[in-house]
């Protein structure tokens, strides 16, 4: 099977670390090679990327500077890391991608979605996520889960109001392009949210593997 | 008179410090308030994405991450300090703009202009320099004096065809707009190279003032 690129996004709180663990889990069992990443970052310097982007500072940044630095961190995370592991035939599971930009700095800070949309040609070419779980929670729910965990970052400090604007621009981008989603509602009980995905997930691997191969069921079940 | 932008362009070595301090005092002469800044750089920000681009590093940068990153620091460099300057109706003196941008990420590096174009209109819109001086310069000459400054940066690295090339971008950008290039031959002697300098400004403040009050001549003369 070729390589996929599988992403998980989802406002602050909404538990993507735990779930992440469980996706890689899941393809462990299947005995699907894959890369762990996230944006911003997955690099040395795309970690150096993500330090300016989410450390507080006193200094406004202007929403073009963050939206040119998220697609900085971008194209050197894809030329370092996704594109070889993907060449290599291995899954990369990244925690946020492209949906991000769109939902943060589209959504969030009100920036031009055709921007959006120009940058990631660029970045990108025709590059796309094979599969993009969206993990959904109510902005009220996923904040109090995230100030549990110590000191909130740049994106952290914004008001509820925002994060309501990035949740629903992440449920916008799905409806365009269903075949590419799986909204997963993780306001549930953990079995539960890790029952969808895994439902999700072998959904998609039978789709993935009829289309690799139209003649015969390459799926491994476990 | 009202705010502009005056660029000082030129390859390492080409005597960049030197003569902004001389562009600088010309200005004082002249009574014309004005902020001295440089690209990448010019707010905190800014200056932490100038380290990202020019310190040595193992990982290999691509193209288009410091084609972003040059970006990025220009879009909060023009947020913070050059809009709010020339709103002011000052003057600012920036070492290095966009124009190093055409010549060392698209003559050096090969990037397409064409998506160089798009990223200075997305991030400038309509703002161009009023005035770019151009230091010429061999580029043997420059990096002789260069590398008598210390251990090179990521730019300083490269080898002399790339200052060739950066060069030759910097002085096809002037054949396409003359009117808004002063090439300036910076091999001479500082006090020739001064002289040039002067003059250059002197007819440019002639045309700005002539332009901004078409029935008097406000310029000082000094």
């Amino acid at each position: 099977m070729s390589g996929c690129l599988l992403t998980v996004e989802g406002i602050e709180g909404v538990g993507k670390t735990t779930n992440i663990k469980w996706i890689c889990e899941c393809l462990e069992k299947q005995g699907i090679p894959y890369v762990q990443s996230r944006e911003p970052g997955g690099t040395a310097l795309a970690e150096e990327i993500r330090q300016l982007l989410l450390t507080p500072r006193d200094e406004s940044m202007s929403e073009l500077t963050e939206l040119l630095l998220v697609f900085s961190a971008r194209a050197q995370h894809l030329h370092q890391l996704i594109q070889p592991a993907l060449a290599r035939g291995e899954w990369v599971v990244c925690d946020r991608f492209t949906d991000a930009t769109y939902a943060y700095q589209g959504g969030g800070r009100g920036l031009d979605s055709t921007i959006i949309a120009a940058l990631e040609t660029l970045v990108q070419g025709e590059l796309r996520p094979d599969l993009t779980l969206i993990l959904d929670i109510e902005p009220a729910q996923g904040l109090a889960r995230a100030y549990q965990r110590g000191a909130p970052d740049r994106f952290e400090q914004e008001a509820i109001g925002f994060f309501s604007r990035v949740r629903q621009a992440y449920l916008d981008r799905a409806l365009i392009s269903p075949e590419r989603y799986l909204i997963v509602d993780a306001g549930k009980e953990l079995v539960n949210v890790q029952q969808q995905i895994k439902t999700g997930l072998e959904q998609f691997c039978q789709r993935h593997a009829a289309a690799a191969s139209p003649t015969g069921d390459l799926t491994h079940g476990d």
